[in-house]
């Protein structure tokens, strides 16, 4: 990749290079095959540094993300030739990964869903809705960025969980699917001029819970339409990723509504994942909870499906598939 | 009083005037004799039509506040003359108290401690730091307005509850009343070029609970010098009661930090009222919680009293005594 001179990121930031792996180190690297790699809207923040203190990639290096892959050779004890893992190789068709940060994954239909709804995604959505909201039938839950794969999982945690659950997503076809696949009581789509009277008229008496994945404009509205004593979790601020003045959020309502404002980094809960894995693998399965991906074939279209997640024209998870031969 | 044409209230804005007192309503109203009158910030939100969705008052009307008086005159089977109360009969030294709305007091040594430390401001206090920040030993206990009622008396629970304590006020005078008077570890004076400095190195490692009573510019200071998962609890916005622009504070930092803001509205907790002064009044009789006040002698000098507190010269709890043989 090279520095991206525009508001964002474009596939011609980005090249296909040819490199030899090295060996990987003996009793502590793996080398996998990617079958899987995940496109996340941070990866966006990242590549500007702006991520949690961690610096921009350097022009020539790939970009991080998880994938899942398939162990080609391992000399650690824990591994064998076959398993399923997931871990950050950047984008690459093969790669070393340290055993210590491999994550093991347990067996399900689609493997790709442990970077969506299974994966950092899913952990994030649980992590707000269950540990820090700690949503309950009879909340009025209130979610945006809908249809991808934290606001969606978030939805339908909630939805599971006993709450009524509002959308907000950009464009008719993706309150289609966070309503009629995910299952959400209503979706408002945000690009029509009168989206907030559909949103507050959706909410009823006002959200209980409110989790903000997109920036502050969205927030300030949702903070307009909250009850008294609501929680709302911070989440993720897309629309401010690539630059402009640092977002700000309105005081008074905050006071006014008693409310509780929760800032969420998924990174806390990472040891926590198994808790998520034990309540959502079953829902996934069975299909309670619904995987919804957006699957570009081949390392080729990696830039120009990355591209299309920072313009938000994704609908549910962003991945590129790299084995063709991938379950 | 008349519309505040500045850009605070001023003493000249009130006018003192006889009025003739109707007889009280038999069983439902409480003549009472005014001992002393509270002088609080939120008033002057009130003044603007900007206090939880409140008109302001009209010119001609007296402002709203409470007091504590002795019942001079009672139909109602609870009260008899003699007995004190508190409760709100505007600035007046005579006047008629619904006895739904009056608030027996516990016997103390001062009386007019209930309108401060006992009374609104330090219910406040008690509802933030053990209600909300939930404050316990270890707690690094950071407040501004640190001279004032509330956040003298945030400051004092915190370390009677083993916080480290560190207030932040305006002016030598004040800081020293906070160290020294109320205990707290440090206090910083924001009048001073190299506060922001100072307020870092006094917090260390930064504050894990946060009190803000002053608005949006504290607050994005106090924001900066947070440890991870502080809880900060949004009280009073004094800057803000009198105009400009709703204030506003930068969302990063709660994410980064996984702070938690919590709104306070004090409201919320007069029915456990009877909490705070189960454990504030044994502090208060052995002088392990400091009650400072601000008195002004005579119903005349209320205006200027009140000045003085809209411009924040106020030392401790702003008073007037309005009965000359108050105790």
């Amino acid at each position: 990749m090279r520095r991206p001179v525009g508001a964002l990121p474009i596939a011609a930031d980005f090249e296909i290079r040819e490199r030899a792996l090295p060996d990987p180190e003996p009793g502590a690297e793996l080398l996998v095959r990617v079958l899987y790699l995940s496109f996340d809207p941070y990866i966006g923040s990242r590549l500007r540094g702006r991520h949690m203190g961690l610096p921009a990639p350097l022009p020539g290096e790939s970009l991080p993300g998880e994938c899942v892959a398939e162990v080609v050779r391992s000399v650690h004890p824990d591994f064998k030739p076959g398993d399923l893992v997931a871990g950050e190789v950047g984008w690459a068709d093969h790669g070393l990964l340290p055993a210590t940060k491999a994550r093991r994954l347990v067996k399900v239909t689609r493997p790709s869903a442990h970077l969506g709804v299974l994966g950092m995604p899913g952990l994030t959505a649980w992590a707000g809705v269950t540990q820090l909201a700690r949503v309950r039938a009879g909340d009025v839950f209130s979610v945006n960025a809908a249809a991808g794969p934290v606001g969606g999982t978030a939805g339908q945690i909630a939805r599971l969980l006993g709450a009524r659950t509002v959308g907000v997503a950009g464009g008719p076809e993706k309150c289609a699917l966070v309503r009629d696949v995910y299952g959400f009581d209503a979706c408002i789509d945000y690009h029509a001029p009168d989206w907030v009277t559909a949103y507050a008229d959706a909410l009823g008496a006002g959200s209980t819970v409110h989790f903000e994945n997109v920036g502050a404009t969205q927030l300030a509205t949702a903070l307009s339409h909250i009850q008294v004593g609501a929680r709302l979790v911070l989440c993720g601020l897309v629309e401010h990723y690539h630059g402009g003045p640092p977002p700000q959020v309105p005081l008074i309502p905050i006071i006014a509504k008693r409310a509780h404002v929760l800032g969420l980094v998924v990174y806390d809960f990472y040891a926590r994942w198994g808790e998520w894995l034990d309540m959502a693998v079953p829902w996934v399965e069975d299909g309670r909870l619904r995987v919804i991906e957006d699957v570009a074939d081949g390392l080729a279209r990696a830039p120009a499906q990355f591209e299309a997640l920072m313009r938000g024209l994704n609908r549910g998870k962003s991945l590129v598939r790299v084995a063709p031969d991938a379950p």
